[in-house]
């Protein structure tokens, strides 16, 4: 993982990327950014240098040693299957994640996915990293039956535009005013309101984002038919995806038995007692925040509020520490 | 219902009673306005009146058809038990709610409740009267097993001053900075932030307002054992609590039937196929608005995102629904 480049690299996942990759201990002798048309030209500061950001292309990613895909689906449907034939993808879009033979990976989780790639690994959804990396702990202790879980998703998961507005809009409502949502990304104003929908509907209802939380879960956890049941609502914060989970074991679990199991898990910081984590705790943080570890409706079940930077761990740091991973497996110098 | 007394009528809940109350066609003979100490000598518009503010006195309801009482736990402690020797009391606080002989009053659920009563009847938290609206008629049509649910409570519902604390902090994220919140009513930011603590927790690690939810909706639905579950989180929007709630029924349940039964439920807007309720639909508005009903993780299970505007249907106009029904029971003139 010497010679790197990062498509997309104009957009929040991508920039947080680069910063977490400039602020981290890996030699990079060489990093090449790309982006759409529209943001091609761009200069970025990177450690001690400046670099252009280059049209996306495939030839611009041969003799690296490895991508990283920060774009959405239509780009990484195109681009990603070329680039994979040169050097390793680790992909952010949703576009391959739940393709027989793709590894999706969340390192705490399941690193012995990335066995056997073949030079595409997924890059979970921002909601599902948190969900997982509370939950997988717990399975592997009381065994999980299901699931049922709300989401309170964060304005900067829907991008750099969604966030502007997200801002755009509050000036209005600091005035006591109704927002102005012409030309907004959203259908509907942002701030000062909840959006109960994030991507499309299906059939049944269920939206885009729900059937992504719902089947990245099963697949990483490896349990196909583990009872799901998601409601993703866009809210009007701009850093930090909450979820208030309630989950049903095979067993009887007390609160103080999964804070014995949460207390040294990988990735999570646990709160007991009458602390809990909210989304100003876990910005700019690597962090998955467990808190609020209490009893549910039956003694089978228990609460969870689980958070964490959407941007960070629920996006670039899981990606990077995908990098650090199939690297380390290579025994190759990080 | 000619002479009625508004104690607390300078809060929010109050002053949205007073609102109500002057739209709706009901002939006023008399109406005091009643306030603590702090509040006391306020003057209000009411109709072609401006009516002065008199400090909160047993006394001062002498003479009432009927008192509103739109005050905390405390004062209700104090007033309300007096003040039912000399007319019906109409009370929000939570203090009587769950009383052996105290109705919980939806009019639309259990009107029955209000035979016999002991002139105390209390109108339930602004987030279980959508709640049991919504469930109401899914559960005489279906047979309701088991309740999840997650609230995303609005700031109105804490009170003026900590919507006025959300408008403060607003200010400071529509420039970018991060917000001032010392004297704040809440104990963190509110603004750019979610607060998964709505009152006190108790010892299992639920908060108040959870435990609120719990059990009055048990009482009003006559479930005394009916499984539970709910998690209530404050978000930095003005007016509106929306719910995410999953049930379990005793039997399978499709959405077209639970669409069939919600369509016709009283006090319900019912949207079917894509369109989706937001806080902003519901605000100055007397409905409970049910969307997004549809498939939950097993074929007896079903999901539904329910909002209502909490100042109205979810205080003051349930108080004057409740009213209305007292008085049409006994057939006075309303």
């Amino acid at each position: 993982m010497k010679r790197i480049g990062i498509a997309g690299a104009t957009g929040l996942v991508g920039e947080t990327l680069l910063r977490l990759l400039e602020a981290s201990p890996h030699p990079v002798e060489e990093l090449r950014l790309f982006a759409s048309s529209r943001s091609a030209g761009t200069r970025l500061a990177f450690r001690d240098k400046e670099l252009a950001v280059a049209e996306l292309s495939v030839d611009g990613f041969r003799g690296l040693d490895l991508a990283f895909f920060c774009l959405e689906n239509e780009l990484a449907r195109k681009f990603v299957p070329q680039v994979s034939k040169l050097c390793p993808v680790i992909d952010k879009s949703s576009e391959f994640r739940l393709k027989e033979g793709v590894p999706l990976v969340v390192p705490e989780v399941n690193p012995q996915a990335l066995k056997g790639h073949a030079n595409i690994i997924a890059n979970p959804n921002c909601t599902t990293i948190p969900l997982v990396v509370a939950l997988f702990p717990l399975h592997v202790r009381f065994g999980l039956k299901q699931v049922t879980v709300t989401s309170l998703q964060s304005v900067s998961g829907a991008g750099l535009q969604a966030l502007a507005q997200l801002y755009y809009e509050t000036e209005f409502l600091a005035l006591r005013r109704p927002p102005d949502s012409e030309g907004s990304p959203f259908k509907l104003p942002i701030a000062d309101n909840l959006l109960p929908q994030i991507g499309a509907f299906d059939q049944a209802g269920h939206s885009g984002e729900e059937n992504k939380l719902i089947h990245e879960t099963r697949k990483i956890l490896g349990l196909p038919d583990l009872l799901i049941n998601a409601t993703c609502v866009r809210v009007p914060i701009t850093i930090g995806h909450s979820l208030a989970v309630t989950c049903r074991f095979g067993q009887r679990v007390k609160p103080k038995e999964a804070n014995a199991v949460l207390k040294d898990a990988a990735g999570v910081v646990l709160y007991v007692g009458e602390r809990f984590a909210t989304p100003l705790d876990c910005r700019s943080n690597d962090m998955v925040y467990v808190s609020r570890v209490r009893p549910g409706a039956a003694p089978d079940e228990l609460n969870l509020w689980v958070l964490t930077d959407n941007l960070r761990k629920g996006a670039a740091l899981n990606a990077l520490q995908i990098a650090e991973r199939l690297f380390s497996d290579k025994s190759e110098a990080l």
